[in-house]
């Protein structure tokens, strides 16, 4: 029931068309949601700033090509994770405006700019075989209005590097922590900083590792309490979670 | 090396009684950190509102007793999490003004008070057994300085009673959500609202439950952008971390 | 809003007291659900036969008398499943016209009196260890107005005593078939009828079984189509489904 | 021993050239089964409405072909699931009445047509990528003879999708409920429906989805009574077991 | 139908009070089974030496006692295995000529002597905490009328006490090894014979042994031709399964 | 030390060149074997009828190729399994006499003719998918000398086809079971026969079959005595332990 | 065969008593070890300091009692792991000089003193609940001649109090590092050190610890180079290995 | 903060120009490390014998070649792991001084001789299939300036030709063994040494090795005390920690 015939029904009543019983049982049976309802969620990514999304893995490049287009329509901004670099190439080559981030494998298209959000967000990642998750999470979470400084290649083996980064990391009001092998990056993080440390396990490492489930449990059993977890490569979703608390700061 | 016999050194370097570069050979073996150091960290659990904690499984009820008198002999609020119902008696007797939340098996003693930090924090559970889990959250949440709204037993296979909360839900600035059995109640409420959502596997379940794994992986691989997860039964950590966002507005 | 404020609203609309814009305004904001919705919901278990439910693990005997008795207070069937010997002679104390069903670990509460639905349910189980969980659910089944034939003791090891059952199991509308250990006794059942097998996995077994895990991947990876699985242990779900099969016919 | 052979032995105990002792030692040593046996087992696709299967899996092009061409000389209907383009192509080269279902990789032939089976079938599935298995489903269940509602892309962080399909699932009599990541998407339906929903757990999601696990543990964890699962990807054996159910109104 | 009612249908063909066809059509929906069937599978303890068990584990000392004295009056041989000690001492009161073997956690009833069945089987544990699954396979075996040589303490963290062995272990038909932790011991011994060697996983040890499962992984990995495996702690299964390999000589 | 260099050391004690206890002390030291030890063992496979083995998965064509031909070079009889299409063909061109039993995967080379092993050995398999492993095993059961009879294609959910070779099963001395997917094939076979059955799990399946642990852990907790298992996919392991069994008879 | 037997052959060979090639036939036949092989094994818990050791897990208090005393009487050094503190209180009472090291649930009993070996071994834990293991390696490796400097206390979430430690770090010759949860310390350990450092995970923690497989994972997958691992909780296992490192600087 | 500019704030002090407490509030705030720590850990390759490391598994052979590039220009010695032979021929083609080593998939560049350390480390594999490992073992560890002996295809089930290595292992300081599938050969071999034994899981084998977890887990619960483990197939890891031992001689 669309709302233009809730109002005629509406209307009905009070002409007298319908008595009150009439419509409460109509409306008893209404159902949980109503055409309003998605149009309010329609206007919702222009209002939140969160870009409109592909997630190119087991998409051909021709369906990615496509849906990009699908999407660029609409005016807003177009992020597509996981794309390869033919697929990148096609798009690039009709929209040139669109940029490629080869190691964050992402696609991004800026249609619309709007002023940064207020609070740094640090993305660190343990090893340089860890770039692609962490740069997915750095270029979705700028795509998303907020302001990113990179700190990379500072894993636990080598203390010096990661310390040597401590004012950074105090400035930072949250941080996106990216590590696979033994995932121990996301709990020495937290140990210095008060700040909300999302942990994102990558499938670095080989033998026990089992594509990431050792970093995962790693972090999920962190001692150190300001540490939450997504899935393993998950950068896309450390960097809305991110933005999620970045926002709670404009409410 | 304390700044004590810091101090005692640089003065012997003003005073002409050493070189720059004896000193300087000296500072290079400086150990990383130094006793002020430690004592920055001393003073933080005053500054930031996080009580002392002890984690009382696996402690005898003798052992908590002893802790929880050396910590309230600190002057700030002390939480024990996971006590027995003798230890708590125990510690009742001796300390009267500390509560015992049973269903959350948990015992507080507030000696400072102070105001509460800004934006509601809701704590939601799907189902009665994941009481003790939840309030473990909410209890600790409380302790931390936040404003804490319980909504209980509101599991995904009826769905009705969740969304007759929306309102409330719409007002959270982070929503923590306990759920065991498959783990479905964090998916669906991040699609509900913008906020963050911290997911909280509880053990609830039987058979393929596997201890709260089965909600765990749940969790992990929401299809809602908003969720990061903790532990398995980790309402403690829970509520560590959403403070840790609730101040990110305080600075 | 409740059903009675919805008429008010109605009635002023009817009245030319509101307009039917005012009226469209407020229901787009209606929450979900109202508690007309809620009562039918309480009104479901009188009509489908579903007694009230409670699910004994985990609660103390007490808490198991005090909830048996405010269910009780409803006038509708009653079903405690996972029931102490404790617990159940203490409710049989004050509920003298319930039964306690020792080997399937639950109490039944008869208070409505309704004919059988039509269509035979077979139950069978391997073995001798399976029975609670098959009585778990030949019970439930019984209190849920099915008519339920119990074939017990049919391990595929001895082909000879489940192939006697033959006739009875061409009967069946549908079979439910508890099974431990390698957990084959679903697939072989299924080869020989037509109708829908509810395969439930049980932690009998040792070493290798992983308390029912064996059973239960047995289950899924059946090479027979006409098998579904339920969780291990779930002999009160695979009644409810069974249930909701033979209530098909109904509709 | 054949049944013309059996009867040859009784003619002999008829016409006085056994005795019934002869005949019964012989009969006790009779194999389990017999050629009649077969037989109705051989005429039984053409009373059930059960097509032909193959299952294209591991099988070459040429094997497809060659198998699908023995089926097809039946004269009953013939159904090739997860096939891969190429021998779609050879077949339909062959046999130009035969369909292709890409998206479902799978291949029908319909030599019988007959009534449709009352009661009608709705297949939902969580997103664009679980589309394949629920066309699986879809398809399968068509060839079999049941009418096919299909519902998809109702997934569970965008509850208002599913809500608004609430009249259509109260029609269904039966539910098939695919979805890939935390599998989320049966409970929820489950707790809105009567009737018995069959999830079936697809591979779609990433790291700790599993290959699927995380979705089949949700499900088999469902809070949900009225569900049963089958294994990872089955949306043939989910069709076959919905039409087991309606099968059961007819009988 | 019994052979009885088979027989006397039979006698009507012969005497002309039924057509071969109509005793065929009878014939043809004959179950698989008959009495006659039942009646030679009851013959088969006295025949094989199997004699009748009882599987302790999860039964009450009440239980143990009752079918005890159920099967010892059958008259043949009486295994329980995994029994208490007091059921021992329950049983061995009442039945003297019983023995309780503690270590093998059994006991036995020899109410039949019959000549040892030739060939040796030795039983080998890798350390004393093996024993009471070496003891069970033992025991069993020698009920079942095989002569067992016990070779035990020779893991191979010390090679020269197995090595010791060696011309006992040449002499053995058959080999049954229990092992725990790594499991390594049937591997060392397979390559020392041309035996067929039973491995028998036991949850000997700790941490990452996980209650045999590692045992039980090297086992099935064994880089030896000739050695198979049976479940976790199933020393009567190895028993059993030897068993059925030195009756291949008497065939 | 050669026993050559030990002949020359004791005729050096006999011509008394040197002292007992001088022989003695070098004696001590010897190492465990000698060459002569490992010239039995060289002796071994043309005693034992055991081939010379090729395992070919993980080499190349050109490495199967030349280890082929340094053990045909010795006179045996000589058996490559996992051998490549392409790698058989080269093997063929060289070698005329050898076989290529392409289904099996296996390359076999008779240079030496000899008496079957008395006993037959049946090999089953439950579907088609399996042959594989069930042809692996029968190849090379038969090139060590023994007589296999195949029953193929005997599922569980099809019982009759399985009880139409109830006969030619009771005649087997040692029987091979191969399934995947719920692996209930050996626990059916093993209930209908005494011989040891011999239980090989297969990667056949998809979703939560693991690739055959599903298999696996049916076939470890089969409620049948009489059956023990090997690596999953191992069939010539299977041979093996056949072969083994059945020289039981010869000794 | 002895020596002594050993001898006389010889000594029948030297008196013409036996030919070369009669004594060549025996020796061929000689069993792998003999008495003298065992008898230097006999020796060698005196000369390596090894003590006699108990595995007190799963053994009664009687059972420890009884075994000490037999490894008292030999008059070396004995230890006792994992004991109740009723078997130790036992043991005290008749072995006045053994100690009772409650937290490392260990007993030792030193009759013999000798020089402490050179090169210091420090032993780490990461929080309190880890003193158990880390006692159990600090008193083994006490028992075995080392020297032990322990480092207590010193988790990853507070580096403070690890980097603090850093000189005595630097004069270790091998660390132990004992840690649950997510087990990083080892890791932040071995890249602060260029000794090697022994990694023991203990099943400190919960949920998705696992009983200490996270703890497992995480060191297994270090980053540092210089880490080895020993199972779950294994302290004494560790403490030995670390001892065959500072041995080598003995030899 | 460098040192440079930490020696002109000392100098400040010695003239004056500064206050000890100005001096001291500033260093409290120095940065855990300075330049100075960083050239000291400059240096630490050319003291330690420690080579540049490149790990080539996922990068390109551009990669590959372009980092050993840059590393070979700091004049120490090089190593690179897990290389194609295509990234090894385009090294050589520009470094001829470098030697590829196929089977362990390594390349080295020595530009720095120095003598060997003191002490022998032998590697020892149970099949040729471990070799890939062994070797990136043995290279490893002699580019590290260790002497390395190689034992290899001395697997369990043929103990005599490890036995005949028994004088070999005797001489060895330390031991690297490598092995697959049940990965009993480590176990064996430090029951026959006292040196520390380091056990390297490889992924030889299938079916229910999964990938090397068996062998893994049968390292780790070996019996023998003498044996730490490193993760599946780092063969890497294990030749440095073997050094750090190694080099506990030297301190």
């Amino acid at each position: 029931m669309t709302s233009e015939s809730l109002l005629e029904l509406l209307t009905a009543l009070q002409e007298g068309k319908a008595t009150p019983d009439e419509v409460l049982k109509r409306l008893i049976h209404l159902p949980y949601e109503d055409l309003d309802f998605a149009k309010i969620d329609h206007h919702r990514p222009l209002r939140t700033g969160m870009p409109e999304v592909i997630y190119g893995a087991g998409k051909t490049d021709e369906q990615v090509m496509e849906i990009f287009a699908q999407m660029a329509a609409k005016g807003g901004n177009v992020l597509a994770t996981r794309v390869s670099s033919d697929a990148a190439a096609a798009v690039i080559g009709k929209f040139p405006a669109a940029s490629h981030h080869a190691i964050a494998r992402t696609l991004t298209l800026v249609q619309e700019k709007r002023p940064a959000r207020p609070g740094m967000l640090a993305v660190l990642c343990a090893g340089t075989s860890d770039l692609p998750v962490a740069e997915e999470a750095a270029i979705t979470a700028e795509l998303m209005g907020n302001t990113v400084t990179r700190i990379y290649d500072v894993g636990v083996a080598g203390l010096h590097r990661l310390l040597a980064q401590r004012e950074v990391l105090a400035e930072a009001k949250v941080i996106i922590v990216c590590a696979g092998m033994e995932g121990a990056l996301p709990t020495v993080v937290a140990g210095l900083v008060r700040a909300p440390v999302i942990a994102v396990p990558t499938s670095v490492g080989y033998g026990a590792s089992f594509g990431g489930i050792a970093a995962l449990l790693g972090m999920l059993n962190s001692c150190a309490p300001n540490i939450a977890v997504v899935n393993i490569e998950n950068g896309f979703g450390a960097a809305c979670f991110a933005t999620s608390i970045l926002a709670v700061k404009e409410t």
